[in-house]
């Protein structure tokens, strides 16, 4: 995942477009023979890299019975991969390419699942980039499709275009004033889901979510993108105008919650993961309402994406058994803020 | 009170000996009539300044009946006149000297309360010092003398010598580890009272306590002194013992606590004084152990001494209704730790 600035970059943190598709007349993954998935991993892979396209060499093909755990787990935590697909020993792989902005898993819940994602807010974007991954493939591969149902998937929340959009917003603001609740609820009058991510259910961590379309059938893809979009910058303004009324008065508490954050974060000498992305949370509002001077927005998502497990042991040595790793952390999170 | 660092000033924060006198022929402070008592003050006043001594002219006379609230409340926060003696509005006063280690204050519970303050553990340079005054009152007035009872006072814990030594320990490790209630029990039995201070009754502010001694009839000033240093110097060494044991190995736990603390400390924007005296206790023991480089303990002690109301009002500006208080209290302390 990219996490550089993008559109809207205070609160959309990235955008993400998935689009489901199945191979003609070859058994969903959960019920097929091992033999049939891995003529799809070798078609899918034989479709990108034969095509014509200059993309085509850009992708590096992942194959998951050769993966360490370790390896997994980084895979996941940069959202490349899901931990569904993990879960098959053989059979099942992916393609991404080298930005790590496009990523084709191969035998996940669906034979064929194309995921893109961009830093901000930018629907267009991705959408544009999946739906000529699903042409290149189209150009080598029959999918299973229905003149009534559109493509046929695992799932039948997949049905119809196959495709999710979603949005990962920070919302802090919303979470200080109590007002997630009823962001939820006008979501779903949208057709529309907002869960936190990297926590459990709708629980969130450092008060992430994730808005995204809840039905894919009885729509055009541009529908559904119009849709999210519009939704999404409503949850914007809403979060907007919640930062500035806390922050009217000259609200010493609130400044008082985000300097300590700022402090805990620059002398912990240990901390864990679900502090540090509260914390973390805490402070990207300050920085952003000017509370915090001088501390690029850059820096703080660079911090919430790298101090997961898995990619904190890319930045800095941790022991194998991972005791210190919440010494570890605190010292890369004191390394960047100090930087 | 003089706060700078004295003999083992890593956890002796200052040694107070106070004897108390009464005029003989003249009813306790309690009972006695205004016009007695204002003679009283006179009489005081006239032995210490017409005294011989080269002392006499360091002495500032300080009538109750002429301060205003602000000024009592510094006072106590400095430790040099008691709340009782504040709530005589005329006929008591005291005599403080300019380096503020000496207060005689005069109709408290008794006639005479001399008071001498030294910083670190220094018995018997206090005990000297409040000898020299009791010597020069004793040339000018006599004193209320039982040869059975010896000095006589309005309190009978105070009979005898009418001496109590007290000093004031910081006792971080002991706090951390539990110890506290342990070595209430030990002084109780040597005959010593330990109390927190800054709180009420035996709870603590900032881990700081009062050690003195219960009686003071039926021994020698001497004796007393020897006891008092005796369990004083017990106590620091198992304070010092577990200090040492807390940092055995290695303790991230500890450490992570000293160095948010301090984080804490220098990024708040409002903090109350209990928290205060909290983390500046938790810093204290963290910058005696090395944990927190180049953060001298002087400012510490300086802060510890400072951040209460009334003195907080003469090092930074506050509001009349004190309202800001704990901004103003975040930002003092910033300031001294940033300097």
């Amino acid at each position: 995942m990219v996490w550089k600035a993008g559109d809207n970059f205070d609160i959309a943190i990235s955008t993400r477009v998935r689009i489901a598709r199945n191979f003609k007349d070859t058994i969903f993954p959960n019920r097929a023979a091992d033999t049939a998935l891995e003529n799809v991993c070798l078609e899918v892979c034989k479709a990108v890299i034969n095509s014509n396209s200059y993309i085509s060499n850009e992708f590096d093909y992942i194959y998951m019975g050769n993966l360490s755990d370790a390896e997994k787990e980084k895979l996941i935590e940069k959202h490349l991969i899901s931990p569904n697909l993990t879960n098959r020993k053989s059979a099942a792989g992916a393609l991404i390419n080298k930005s790590e902005q496009i990523s084709i898993m191969i035998n996940e819940e669906d034979h064929i699942r194309i995921q893109c994602i961009l830093p901000g807010l930018s629907l267009e974007d991705a959408y544009d980039m999946a739906d000529k991954i699903d042409d290149l493939l189209e150009e080598n591969i029959t999918f299973a499709f229905d003149d009534k149902l559109g493509y046929l998937t695992a799932c039948p929340t997949n049905l119809g275009t196959g495709v999710r959009m979603s949005v990962m917003l920070h919302l802090p603001a919303m979470a200080l004033t109590n007002n997630i609740t009823s962001v939820l609820r006008t979501a779903g009058r949208y057709g529309l889901t907002i869960r936190g991510i990297y926590g459990e259910g709708t629980e969130s961590m450092g008060d992430l979510y994730q808005i995204s379309n809840q039905n894919s059938l009885g729509m055009t893809e541009k529908e559904i993108l119009l849709n999210v979009k519009a939704v999404t910058k409503g949850v914007i303004k809403r979060e907007r105008e919640l930062r500035k009324m806390l922050f009217e008065n000259d609200n010493p508490a609130i400044k008082d919650k985000i300097m300590r954050s700022y402090g805990v974060l620059k002398y912990a000498e240990k901390i864990d993961i679900r502090e540090s992305m509260q914390l973390l949370s805490v402070i990207r509002l300050g920085a952003d309402m000017g509370i915090i001077k001088d501390l690029e927005i850059e820096k703080i998502n660079m911090l919430i994406k790298n101090i997961h497990p898995a990619l904190l042991a890319d930045v800095i040595e941790i022991d194998e058994e991972k005791m210190n790793i919440d010494i570890k952390r605190a010292e890369y999170i004191k390394s960047v803020l100090n930087s």
